[in-house]
C-alpha cells in the first residue's frame, strides 16, 4: 500500500511540466466566512500543475499573504488574510503561468445566526449511534454504482445497510421522548473506500473512520444537504449534535492520498509499522523515543494512512476543516477519534482554534487508557506533565471499566475508587461517561443479561458526575459480545428500515421487558433533564460498605441520594453515617418507583438495586 | 480502654490541688543541644501539680518565653528560646508555688561531630529487620521482671525472643559482606506494653509500634546506650542507620496516656472507632468529612491510642523527639510508620523541621495504597492536590504490588505500567522499593517458592529506579505466608541465638541453595554499590513484548541493560529495537554469570531469567 503511494508521488514529480495543462480541480476549504475571529485561512489549491501557477487575488479585504509550493507540483497552499471589513461574495483566484490564466471562484459567505457550537454539559444525555445501522429514511441512497464499494446488503453484517441522516431525522422525536438531548453519530464524512479484506472477510467502511474527502458528507448518508437539514431539525427539536472527528488518519483512497502533496504529509516508515496501541510510552518519563514514535506515528490499521500533524500544511488543513464543519453544519460538540494517537501540540492548537471561534463548544476525545494518570494527560489536568493538554473533556474509559468490571464482579468498589481519583482532572464533570460503545461488548451482555445489574449500571451512568452517553439500542436491550466480530454489536435498530417486521421505536413493537428498559431509561433521563441538581450539583460519595454504596448529588436547590445494594439480599441501611448530607431532610421521593418515604432513618434497599431518592425537607 | 483513660484524666483533674506535693518527675525532651538551627524548644514538665508552679530559668542565653498550663495540672509546657550564644551546661529550672521551690536540671549539650542524618539514596541497599528476631547478643536483657510483659520465650511465636542491638551489632560484618549499606530496624523505642489478647492469643509488643516512653530505647534491646553504640559501630563499618518512627499512635500504657495532659491529646470518639484503613477519603475530592475523619482519626488498633497532632503540644512533642533522636543517636534516615494516617500538615511541619537541621536526611513514610495518585499524595509530587506534601520519599507500595503480582502471574507488564506512571512524583528515585516486609507475605512464598521468579524479583529490585530495601532473611530463603498469623513471617534468623543448631550467618551453616541465594543477592548488591550507573543513572524502559521486558540504567559513565524473559522457554531477543541505548556498544559483561558477550545483535535469554549486562564499547 505504501509502495503504491510512493509510486504515485514519484510519477507526479517526474512528469515534464509542459506535458500537463494547468487547471484547478479542488479548493479546500470549499468556502469560508467573513467575520471569523481568526482572519487567516490557508487555501489548498489542487489540480494538474496547480503549484506551478503564480497566484493573485483581487477582492476587497482579502490578501494573498504568501503562496507556498511543495514537493508535488499539483498543489499550492495559499496563505490568505481576510480583513474584518471583507464582504461576503465570490473571491476570484487568478493563477498565471506564461500566457495561461486560470481563474477560480471561492466563496466567502456571511455567517448565519443558527445555533452552533452550543456545547454539551452534564445537563445533556448523549445518544451514540452508527448512522448506517440506525434508520434508513431514503432507500434510494443506500448504494451508488460509481462509488468504490457499490454494495449494500442488510443480510451481511459487514456491508453497508443503508441507514442515513434522513432516517435519523425521522427518529428525533423518539430520542427526545427517551430523554436524549444530544446525538453523536459515528463519522458522517465521505468514506468512499473499497471493501477491505480483514482476515478473509470483506468489510465495508460503514464505521466512517476512513475519510476520503473531508468536505463531503457521505452520499449514502444523504450528503452535505441532508446533514445540514438533520442538524437544523435536531436543533428545532431541542437536541444537540455531536460530530465525530478524525484527525489521526484518513482512508487510503482519500483523494490527497492518491496524489500525496509531499512525503511528510503522512507518517512514513521504511516498512509498514502499526501503532502498538499502547498508552504508556506517551506519559512514561522513562520511555524510549522509538516506543513513543510507534504509538504515535505507527498506523492504526494498514488501510488508514497516518497523518503527520507536525507538517504545518496538514495541521492547517485539519484545523480549518474542524472550524468549517461547525460553521457550515452548526454542530454543537466535537468528539475526537483516537485522540491519544494524535500529535498533542497539534491537538492543543486545534482545540484552541475551535474554542476561539466557539467558546461554548465541548470537545471530548477518545483515549482508551486504563488509569487516571494517563486519562488526565489528554484533558485539562492537575498534573505537571511536561506537556499540558487544553482539551476540555474526554471519554471516561477509566470509569467505564470501573463501573462495568465492578458490576460484573457484583460490587461498586471499583467505581468508587475511580471517582476517588478525580483530583487529577481540572474538571471531571466534563468527562463523557458511558457503559459501552460501538467498539466494546454491549453492556447488557457483559452483565450476563442480568437485568438488575443492567439497571444499576444505567442508574449510576445517569446520576454520577460527568456527561452521560448511551450506545443506541441499550434502551431496547440490544445485546451481544464482539465475539466473533464487532459487527455483533452494530446490528440494525429494529424498525429503522421500511418493512421491518418489528418496530422497536414504538411501545407496541417492544416486548414488555424492552418497554421496562425503555421506561427505566426515560424516567431517569427525564428526571435528570428536569432537575439541575443532577447536572450542576456536587457529588459526595461514601466508602462502600458491606455491598452498599451511597452517594449524593447536591446543590442549593436540592439533594439526590443514590443508594446501591449490590448484594443479592435486601439490606436495611441505617442513614446516620450520611448525616452530613441528610440532616434537615425528613422525607424522600423515590424517582424510579414514585413512592414517598416518610422515614429516612433506615433505607430499605432491595437486592441488586440502585435506589434514587430526591430528599424532601 | 478509652473509658479508663477518661477516668484517669478526670481523676487527676478533680483532685484538690493542695492534696498533692508538687514535684517534677519528667522533662521531655530529656536534654537539648546548643547550636541547633531552630532556637525554640517546648519543654514538657511533668510531675504532681507541676502545672501549678511558676517557672523561672536562670541560664545565660536561655529564655523562658512562655509557660503554658493545660487541663491536667500535672503538666507544664515551657516555651524556651536558646540563643546561639548559649553554652553547654546544666540549665536550672526553678518552679515556685507559695513557699515551695523545686529545682530541676536540664542539660544543654554540645553537638558532637559524629555522622548523623547522612540520608539514604539509590546508592544504598537497606536491610529491614525486627531486632527481637534477628540476633541475641545479650541474653541477660531478654526480659525484665519489672516490665509489664516480663516474658520471653522463643518457643512461642507471639512472645519476645530476646534479639537485641548488641546481637545486631555483631552481625554488621555479615550485612556489609552481603552488600547492605543501611539497616532499618522496626522501632527500638521502649514498648513497655502488657501482653495483648488478640483473638484469644496473647501477644507481646515485640513489633515495637506501641511506644511507652519516647526518650527510652527498650531495655530488652539494650537501652539508649546500646543503641548509641550500635549506631557508632554501624557507622564505623560504613553502614547507615534508618530509624523507624511512629507519630500516629503510642502504646496504651505510655506514661502520658496514664495521666493524659488534656482530652484533645488524643483523637477522642464517643465510642471506640477504628480507622477504616481506607486511603480514598483523604484524596477523593468527593469524600465526606466523616469518612475522612474515620480514616485519619480512627484508631489503628484498640491498644494504640491515636495522637491528635493538631494539638500544638502533641505536635511539638513529636517534632522535638524526632530531632532529639537524630541528634542523640546519629541516625541517618527516618522511616515513618502509618504515614497516611497522620495529620498531613503536621507531617509537613515535622519533615521540614528535620530537614532544616539535617538537610541530607532521607524521610520515607509507609502509606500502604494501591495506586500512584494516592501514593504521590504523600510525597513531593507533580499533582496540584489541595494539600502539597513535602516528604522527600516514601515506601513504594505500588511498585511492590506491581512486581510481586506481576511475577506471580508470570509477567513484567504490571511493573512496566507502574513505573510508566512516575510522572506523578517529583523524584521517583527517592522512593524506597521492596518485595515484602514484616507485614506482608514473604516474597519467596508468594512466588510459590519458585527460585527463578525469586531471582527475577531480586534482580528488578536491585536494578530498577528507587532505593532498594530487603526484608531480613530473604537472602537465606526465609519463607512463609502470614497465614495463620504474621508471626509466620517474623521468625528468628537462624544462628542469631547462642546455641542455635544452624548458623545461617555463615556459608557453612547455609544449604547450597541458600548460599546460591546469598551469593546472588551479594553479587547484585555489591555490583550496584560499586557502579554509580545503577545509583545515579537514568532509567529507560521498553514496552514488554512476548514475555520479555528490557530496561536500561545509563549515564555518562556507563550503560547497564536488564533483559527479563518471564516465559518458561528460552528466547533469542533481537536488540535492534533498543538501538537508542545500545548503539556504540559491541560487547557486554554479564554481571551475574561473569561471562563476556561478544555479539549484542541478539540476546540469548534463558527461561524465567533476568539478565544484567554491563555494556562495553
Amino acid at each position: 500500500m505504501k509502495k503504491t503511494i510512493l509510486r504515485l508521488l514519484l510519477a507526479a514529480a517526474l512528469l515534464p511540466l509542459h506535458a500537463v495543462a494547468q487547471s484547478i480541480t479542488r479548493l479546500n476549504p470549499t468556502n469560508w466566512w467573513v467575520g471569523m475571529k481568526n482572519s487567516s485561512v490557508q487555501l489548498l489549491v489542487y489540480g494538474p500543475q496547480a503549484g506551478t501557477l503564480t497566484y493573485t487575488i483581487a477582492y476587497p479585504g482579502v490578501k494573498l499573504v504568501k503562496a507556498n509550493t511543495v514537493e508535488n507540483p499539483n498543489y499550492a497552499f495559499l496563505d490568505l488574510s481576510i480583513a474584518p471589513t471583507a464582504k461576503p461574495g465570490l473571491v476570484k483566484l487568478i493563477g498565471k503561468k506564461g500566457t495561461q490564466t486560470i481563474t477560480q471562484s471561492w466563496e466567502l459567505k456571511a455567517r448565519d445566526n443558527a445555533p452552533k457550537g452550543q456545547g454539551v454539559t452534564q445537563a445533556d444525555f448523549i445518544y451514540l449511534a452508527m448512522p448506517d445501522r440506525f434508520a434508513n429514511g431514503d432507500p434510494s441512497n443506500d448504494k451508488f454504482a460509481d462509488m468504490r464499494d457499490p454494495s449494500s446488503d442488510r443480510a451481511n453484517p459487514f456491508l453497508r445497510h443503508g441507514g442515513d441522516l434522513q432516517g435519523a431525522a425521522q427518529r428525533l422525536g423518539y430520542l427526545k421522548d427517551l430523554g436524549i438531548t444530544a446525538v453523536w453519530f459515528t463519522p458522517v464524512i465521505e468514506n468512499n473506500q473499497p471493501l477491505t479484506n480483514e482476515g478473509g472477510t470483506m468489510r465495508a467502511s460503514y464505521h466512517g473512520y476512513g475519510f476520503t474527502d473531508h468536505y463531503a458528507i457521505d452520499r449514502r448518508l444523504g450528503g452535505n444537504a441532508a446533514y445540514k437539514a438533520y442538524v437544523q431539525q435536531a436543533h428545532a427539536a431541542g437536541l444537540k449534535v455531536v460530530q465525530d472527528a478524525v484527525y489521526n488518519h484518513i482512508g487510503n483512497t482519500h483523494w490527497f492520498i492518491q496524489d500525496l502533496p509531499m512525503k511528510s504529509w503522512l507518517h512514513q516508515w521504511p516498512t509498514y509499522t502499526n501503532t502498538s496501541y499502547r498508552q504508556q510510552p506517551i506519559t512514561d518519563p522513562h520511555a524510549s523515543q522509538i516506543d513513543r514514535k510507534i504509538t504515535l506515528d505507527g498506523w492504526f490499521v494498514p488501510f488508514l494512512p497516518d497523518l503527520n500533524q507536525q507538517n504545518p500544511y496538514v495541521a492547517n488543513f485539519l484545523i480549518q476543516h474542524a472550524i468549517w464543519s461547525v460553521e457550515n453544519f452548526g454542530v454543537d460538540a466535537w468528539r475526537i477519534d483516537t485522540y491519544m494517537y494524535n500529535d498533542q501540540p497539534f491537538m492543543n492548537r486545534c482545540n484552541a482554534a475551535l474554542l476561539a471561534e466557539y467558546p461554548r463548544i465541548h470537545i471530548f476525545g477518545e483515549s482508551s487508557v486504563n488509569n487516571v494518570v494517563d486519562q488526565s494527560y489528554y484533558v485539562r489536568n492537575n498534573i505537571n506533565f511536561p506537556f499540558k493538554s487544553n482539551q476540555p473533556g474526554g471519554l471516561d474509559f477509566v470509569l467505564e471499566g470501573a463501573m462495568v468490571e465492578g458490576l460484573k464482579e457484583g460490587g461498586a468498589q471499583r467505581m468508587y475508587e475511580a471517582l476517588a481519583q478525580d483530583a487529577v482532572y481540572q474538571d471531571p464533570t466534563k468527562l463523557v461517561t458511558f457503559l459501552d460503545n460501538h467498539d466494546h461488548d454491549r453492556f447488557l451482555s457483559v452483565m450476563g443479561e442480568d437485568f438488575d445489574k443492567f439497571k444499576m449500571g444505567l442508574t449510576w451512568l445517569l446520576t454520577t458526575r460527568g456527561i452521560p452517553s448511551m450506545y443506541y439500542g441499550t434502551e431496547i436491550l440490544m445485546k451481544n459480545l464482539k465475539n466473533p466480530t464487532d459487527a455483533e454489536v452494530r446490528k440494525d435498530f429494529p424498525g429503522g428500515w421500511p418493512g421491518d417486521q418489528q418496530d422497536k421505536f414504538t411501545a407496541a413493537g417492544r416486548t414488555a421487558r424492552e418497554n421496562e428498559a425503555f421506561t427505566f431509561v426515560r424516567t431517569l433521563a427525564t428526571y435528570r433533564r428536569d432537575h439541575k441538581t443532577l447536572s450542576t450539583g456536587k457529588l459526595m460519595q461514601y466508602l462502600p460498605e458491606n455491598g452498599t454504596y451511597v452517594y449524593f448529588r447536591y446543590d442549593a436547590t436540592g439533594t439526590v441520594l443514590v443508594a446501591t445494594n449490590t448484594t443479592d439480599k435486601p439490606v436495611a441501611l441505617p442513614t446516620g453515617r450520611f448525616s452530613e448530607r441528610m440532616s434537615g431532610f425528613s422525607k424522600a421521593h423515590n424517582v424510579l418507583t414514585n413512592e414517598t418515604l416518610n422515614n429516612l432513618n433506615t433505607l430499605q434497599l432491595p437486592a441488586k438495586t440502585a435506589v434514587v431518592l430526591e430528599l424532601v425537607k
